[in-house]
């Protein structure tokens, strides 16, 4: 995977993503057969056969059995929050910061709920965080810019932030980590996520916005007209999604969506989390849409911008928690969901080993009866 | 708690459900302090935050950590079965009880998942199970009577499997397991589930049926005839939980309901399954409605009798899997995600703890001030 296949033209800077494979759909078949000969009604463990198929089609493995886990949480300040649009101060984005590095936050009880790391990026905080030796410094600036008066970034910036993602999920996936969480942290972060996901979606701001973190109702309002603000003044162009990530994105965002695209170029797969990554996830598909494939949804959060980012994706989201957290809580669970889909593949009997019958009626009747090899 | 509190009156036999205590709410508003001080904004882990809540309701203990947990799967025949409403001829109920034995069906890898113990109990499975050691015998019948033609069952065999169900449940509490998952097993049983919710239900058989583990067009209009006849021979009367689950019902529905009335009445939690338990949960929270508390959700599965069942006794399902089983997979399922709400409620850090702001807008704005001592 080339990380600097970017360029020039007409005096703007193009970013061409990363090669992507398509799946292996000889070793999906091979899993479905085997998958269709476990005891078990046909289909009838239907998600997890599906997440055990995309795991064989991304690793060309028929069998995949369990993969090292990483969660990367980015954390990017912005502008906007000055516009009063979170229920938090901007400071709380350091201090939570802080709070993964001593282990206290959500994310830390989630992933070592899953097993799997917990790696902190600093793309974009609006503070010096250098103290903290557990994250990762690639800071592009301290904070976007306010999208309710202008870009949020440039699109240098923009590019910038995505090769850097790209370079992490690369190193993540160098240290052995073939299944890659998306997690962040930002305050007012869910403001730019929506504007986002309504450049792309028949719905209007008033539709998308939710609570965040947990707005009152003058709060919800005032987030409504400054997305509203956000889009007229930046009026981003649909049709180019670095114009969309540098307007009315940010640094986690974009971050976020250079990780999907690492990932995908590299062979592992990437589970969602809340509303902000399912922005990145539409950034990193309108880039390169075979990144689909690679992409697992995990929850579905209480912001309403959110189904409507996995409606555009075309994703499942398999948990109905109503969280409103982010970094990567809901895909620690998503990750859950993938290991025992990979248990069911590798520790079910199939018809064969365990003697029983096969149907009798229905879509699938005889089906079971070819035997698989292990 | 009591297992022999059954009388007879005007010839009929009465059945005394157990005494139920209410949830401890002392113990709950701590757990809620807490909870709201954890650093996270407030309710952002909704529905964690409620499981949290509730078994520190049903423990008594603010602060609940872990607790043994058990699957108990309850195996019976249904005389239904000759009518042809399932894809799998009878005799696979007993080869999946051996399979279970030996550790190859998919409950096997769910239950090892979550570490939960498996409880495999023949309750009413038509043929002879004494030769597996690992299963507790409790055979009321080879088998329910087939409902297209009268009643499944005798109102005396119901009381007794109901009353089987709460001796399993108060052994299980005896060895030390306080969370019981609900599993189950018999060809045919999503057409007797479905008659039961069918008598408390707005909806119709065709509204309610559904392909169970997978029949063809041809026999999912043949269940519905089924289902229409069983309720029209039979006519259960609502008012009277025990006639619906003796005429319509299955002995494993009835020894789930007895599994689930001796799990509230000796204060363990019972997380559902699918369908089949869900028929079973309607049927105890009809005998004794304060059972309700004691209840978990897990996945809605694809019968849609379930989305019915579970909106009829007002319990929200988490998991989104298309899974049609049974077994207890869901169950298993549901178990890993109040594992998780456990981990959360211990292992966080309050924002005291962590010196992170509280917020400055909205409903829950200053609340998280409130510092809370471990």
């Amino acid at each position: 995977m080339s990380l600097r296949d970017t360029s020039f033209s007409q005096g703007r800077r193009v970013f061409q993503p990363p090669l992507i494979k398509p799946l292996d759909t000889a070793a999906m078949d091979q899993c479905q057969i085997r998958l269709d000969n476990l005891t078990k009604p046909l289909g009838s463990l239907h998600s997890f056969e599906h997440l055990a198929r995309q795991m064989a089609g991304i690793t060309g493995n028929p069998r995949p059995r369990s993969f090292q886990k990483s969660i990367i949480l980015m954390a990017g300040d912005h502008g906007v929050a000055a516009e009063g649009v979170s229920a938090y101060p901007q400071a709380v984005t350091v201090q939570m910061i802080a709070n993964f590095c001593r282990g206290g936050a959500a994310i830390n009880v989630f992933a070592e709920h899953v097993e799997a790391g917990l790696v902190l990026v600093d793309i974009g905080a609006a503070a010096d965080l250098s103290s903290f030796s557990q994250v990762r410094a690639a800071k592009i600036a301290q904070g976007t810019e306010n999208i309710a008066r202008g870009p949020a970034m440039s699109r240098e910036q923009a590019i910038q932030a995505i090769e850097l993602g790209m370079v992490v999920a690369r190193d993540e996936i160098g240290k052995g980590s073939r299944i890659l969480g998306l997690g962040e942290m930002g305050i007012a972060n869910t403001t730019p996520s929506t504007a986002i996901i309504a450049c792309y979606s028949d719905k209007t701001p008033t539709e998308l916005a939710g609570r965040g973190t947990g707005i009152s109702d003058a709060g919800l309002h005032k987030k409504i007209r400054v997305l509203e603000t956000a889009l007229a003044v930046n009026d981003p162009d649909r049709e180019d999604p670095l114009d969309v990530l540098s307007k009315v994105g940010g640094f986690e965002i974009a971050g976020l969506a250079g990780v999907i695209l690492g990932a995908a170029a590299g062979g592992a797969v990437v589970v969602l989390d809340g509303v902000i990554t399912g922005a990145a996830a539409l950034i990193a598909v309108k880039l390169a849409p075979q990144t689909r494939d690679y992409l697992i949804g995990s929850h579905l959060g209480a912001e309403p911008a959110h189904q409507a980012a996995l409606d555009l994706i075309g994703l499942p989201a398999y948990l109905r928690l109503d969280m409103r957290l982010g970094e990567g809580t809901g895909a620690a669970l998503g990750m859950s969901l993938l290991n025992a889909a990979l248990h069911v593949l590798n520790d079910m009997k199939t018809f064969g080993e365990a003697e029983v019958a096969v149907a009798q009626d229905g879509p699938g009747a005889l089906r079971q009866n070819k035997d698989v090899k292990d």
